[in-house]
């Protein structure tokens, strides 16, 4: 059956550049970035069976990378922006997801009057980066909502996680390096107990620019931090860690 | 005028490779390692007529390293081991820096109870990295006492830090990455507020090993994440920017 998905005037359809998945975006909004690639193959070692939430899902593109990468069999996401959910709906079409990801319109900070308590295995979350009243301002309202802390901020997300989550459940999270110590302070707020961090470079001889942080909720204190992840080598490709994500040599 | 300084059979001096100072240690004691000479070179910006404390300065390498990395007139180092302290004494002696570094034989805890509160710019400390009833325990009573937190722990050196650093005081720390987050925590709770992470790997496809850690006390909250040190090339060599900090080349 011939599956009709019709395009908004300001939308475009991008090449996942893996298995054939595709995205819609808006060409003038809030696009994905590495960092969402990125955190769907750190997560991919959510088991079968897991109950998966993406809080604050966007555009779906961890969603649908995380339903072809790891063997679970639904996954929910969650999206406040209207328009941006309904790109969601079409991309899962689009990729005949349908079956696997189920999609909320709604504010994370609502989460717990609509979702039942400890009912998940695992959230993974992009959350907005930037502090309000930090960084430059864009003035278009989705980017703008997608980076910055305008409707809901980091305690937010992860306060919801924790109650999303079921005791010794995970959560995945990418973030920038210079909000470590909020994202420490308040994991351990709602005890989520740090497991795993990995950094990720550009290349070997930059500063991180991102941070792939693993949290377990009422777990043993014991941080692991991992190899780190370097996107460039030194002239300028890919590494192979990266081709790797993309599946383009080997595992 | 000649000096003699007199070692124990179970002590030798060692050259530091770095601007022809030397350091005598117990043969079978603990000995100090890469993590002093980055951390005294972490440190190197502290500046001209900053009163400094080293605390649990060991067999006194970084305020022996510190004292000539530095413009610093005077340097204080507390060491609880009366015999790891008279090393210390010897090698200041050994090094002629009886004028610029002080010693005290005393146990960190009952710090506040001889020195003044708010009275030092920066602390700088290496303290043991191991939780009680964690890791190998060493029969050697001195290697002990250096690795683990027998006498103090993590909580009892941040605490004694902030006690001692006047407002915008800094501290320098270095310390393994899986302490990272009572790291944080504790100095969170100290109001010693996290500046700078530095991470050090053995290579580049190394997960880190240490951590560099600054901290300024009651300063606004901006976390940098700085590049990370890398001590061996893949081949094996010593990287550039190890050279460096021996002196090696030319900065």
């Amino acid at each position: 059956m011939e599956k009709k998905i019709y395009i908004n005037e300001n939308e475009r359809i991008d090449d996942l550049q893996y298995k054939g998945l595709k995205i819609i975006q808006n060409k003038n909004g809030f696009c994905f970035g590495i960092d969402s690639i990125l955190l769907s193959d750190f997560a991919k070692e959510i088991k079968k069976g897991s109950s998966v939430i993406d809080l604050g899902m966007g555009t779906g593109i961890i969603s649908i990378l995380l339903s072809v990468k790891t063997k679970l069999s639904k996954i929910t996401g969650v999206e406040i922006q209207k328009q941006v959910y309904e790109m969601a709906e079409k991309s899962i079409k689009l990729n005949n997801l349908e079956n696997k990801i189920n999609i909320i319109n709604e504010d994370i900070k609502n989460i717990d009057k609509i979702l039942k308590k400890q009912s998940y295995d695992v959230v993974v979350t992009n959350p907005p980066y930037k502090k309000m009243g930090t960084g430059v301002i864009n003035k278009n309202i989705e980017k703008l909502i997608s980076r910055h802390e305008i409707k809901a901020d980091l305690e937010d997300f992860i306060k919801q996680s924790a109650y999303l989550l079921k005791d010794k459940g995970t959560i995945y999270m990418v973030h920038r390096p210079e909000r470590l110590i909020d994202i420490i302070i308040l994991l351990k707020k709602y005890n989520l107990e740090p497991k795993n961090i990995k950094c990720v470079h550009s290349n070997m001889n930059e500063k991180p620019n991102m941070l792939l942080i693993k949290a377990v909720k009422n777990a043993k204190s014991f941080l692991k931090f991992e190899k780190p992840l370097y996107i460039y080598t030194q002239t300028g490709e890919y590494t192979n860690d990266i081709l790797k994500i993309y599946d383009k040599i080997n595992n």
